[in-house]
């Protein structure tokens, strides 16, 4: 049953939101009202009126939730990325630039512990505040700085996920840090960081993989299927490697 | 280090091989031999000639290891799924039907607990030999039944996902079987059987959403950076749902 | 050299402008304005601070300069339309309905003449202006009538195009309509058109694809290439099929 | 009606085949026969068995006629080429290389003159000999020389297509040969030739646009629409600007 202070998701035909559940509050669409107070004490999948309410997967959190100064790693790259690096409970994983959490989110969830660095205070703050918001992140330890200059022990993590501008200056400090065999993640913009990244990977990290992952989405009305008339175009090219021992 | 018995992720090139370290035994690719007594005692990461070695992830278990007599679900799908469904530790999963296992591996690796459900003999004992082989699957109840026929109490379910030729059949007793607000989703090849199965789901379930996840794989070679020339045109569309409230 | 009421694109980074240089007229773009008395007696590609004027293609035309009061038929479907019907000035094409015009101008620019018809008044007159505006369209004869009732001689065209919501009730009439062999194509925005369609075909036309076209545009910039960050998701799919004989 | 020595398309299933109707030959797909003597005589679109025969479009011929010693470029690229360069009969269009002469075959169908440059003797041939086979390319100037020696009036070409591995050396040249305002094309593989092409192109050409053709086949079965499982990945960007006066 929902309480009051739970965070919810609400929907309304095509539209998302993710709200908390404050008594006197409500949520308008078009010409339609949502009061807090018909809610708590109900069911998740409770409809009111065009209202459908439900309790909020991780995705959602994340999308309709985190606040955001930079471009958040998709949760379709996201969840990708988690599985590609073959996590689970025993894993120690490094993650940075930390930027709005969002995949530090995800990373959390799947892993034993999360290392992540973020040199710009104010990413810091945000992600940190974007993870507490919504009570995630208990295994992420978070630090403010930059990577490059971080005392961090050699071949202490089993993963590694790096999302920054110009990872190319942070590849034998990230070589060093590894443990052999380990896994490790990039998410490029651009073809040009991709191809200045795997120029520098040779000899120290092998099995490389480079992919996209694209989401197309469709109108759900059966007596009309087709795709929704925009997509999202680009996110990143996402790179794979790992560990190649000296 | 690696030792007998251990699987292992061979890399020669873009190709990719899952063995088993058997002393005695080796592998060949064009005019190159690698003996497996050369790996055992040696790190993951382990470059030898032309080969890679390393430890393999779940999605290289399922790609490669997994004896498969239909069309599996993809990883791309099946990593989407389990993140759509929103699982964790606390969540008790639905599946039917178990087909190879593939799905039933990536939900096992983030829900409590899975019931599976497969109607024919032949999907169910290879499903479960998949995973023994593999040491997955602690967590997995299998049943070779027919969902419909089988005894479950109602809203036992936390999440549940389908992937059947018709699945409207089942769209009542698995409403009976879920939580409220449960998550649900459905893997359909056809366009044909989402139109159907929009139609069946009416004031049942809610926050529907349908989509496709593509995979554009990536040349890996710095001064020629570019798509590869074949991809994966299509392998299923996946639709999400959550159980209204009667 | 330009001239006194010629129709020109203008560029202005990634914006588009088509317009008719009447001499007392200008276009602003931020802070900036070009005086079209600036651009007369100049040669195309002449650039003038951040305006670059060229003379436009059709595909410009139809894009920028064509009014509509439906969606258009996208220059990137037009064609390939165009190509898979195999037209050239030896031909004789049907097309209804007629729409805005945009694919009726791109059939004009390569067969040798183009039957259209539209019920709908506001469509023909809006097609008739759209080509006359840009001096389009000497071979098309338009016809304001249902093709249904059209007074058509048997086998009277090379090739047709349909552009209709339900083009099932047409079938018998067009392949009456067509000469032996006749390419034909069908534009179909949903799924569940294209099933119809599919089985009305059946034993009286042959040789069936089905496709989409879908266009990745790309950032242009030099240090930053990467594919734009929305796409058009979808347009329509297109049919292509040829008659058989009875 | 069909007659000996034609060109036909003949269809069986999805299986597509460009024959000449010689008199004693025929076609044998699976268990079936197709005697050539069966067809001359009858009209396009006539079935006989499994099979269906037509009169093939260009498409057909470039895709199952023409013999190929490289890459060809695919008719879904071809075609969105010739309509952005804003060819018709009036306008003179410079190519080069030749390659197996696909491009030029579409540009001929569409421009008044191609004149195209071809290095490699073999190419060179092998174009000319796909074009006379099926009697196409009679506005086709060929020549076996590079682009670069060649003897070319200045502002001579109304538009131009590019397909060469490192296009850079020849844009000074390549603008020089054109008109103000002349609209041209690109065909590059990879992401570092765009990159390096996207540097030489500034100043003197504008209007850059950087885009790839996908096009998406269905399988054509009514009761089970589904894209097909493969698809092509990746064939080439286009790149399209037009020259800027100096």
């Amino acid at each position: 049953m929902f309480k009051e202070g739970d965070w919810v998701l609400i929907r309304y035909e095509e539209r998302r939101y993710l709200r908390k559940l404050q008594p006197k509050s409500s949520i308008n669409v078009g010409a339609d009202v949502l009061r807090f107070s018909q809610i708590v004490g109900k069911p998740p999948g409770t409809r009111i009126g065009k209202f459908e309410v439900f309790y909020p997967t991780l995705e959602e959190i994340i999308v309709l939730g985190f606040e955001r100064k930079t471009q958040i790693v998709y949760p379709k790259d996201a969840f990708f990325i988690a599985f590609k690096l073959g996590l689970d409970r025993s894993k120690r994983v490094l993650e940075f630039g930390t930027g709005s959490g969002a995949l530090c989110a995800v990373l959390s969830s799947l892993a034993g512990e999360v290392y992540t660095y973020e040199i710009e205070e104010r990413f810091y703050k945000l992600a940190t505040k974007n993870l507490k918001k919504f009570g995630l992140g208990d295994n992420v330890k978070f630090h403010r700085e930059d990577f490059l200059q971080a005392d961090v022990s050699r071949e202490f993590f089993d993963s590694a996920f790096v999302d920054l501008k110009d990872p190319v200056p942070y590849i034998d400090k990230l070589h060093a840090s590894l443990r052999d065999g380990a896994t490790v993640g990039f998410l490029l913009p651009t073809a040009n960081q991709v191809v200045d990244l795997l120029r520098s990977l040779r000899d120290k990290f092998g099995g490389v993989e480079v992919l996209e992952i694209l989401v197309r989405n469709y109108k759900t009305i059966a007596e009309r299927f087709r795709p929704q008339d925009t997509m999202v175009g680009h996110t990143a090219y996402l790179l794979f490697c790992r560990k190649l021992t000296a």
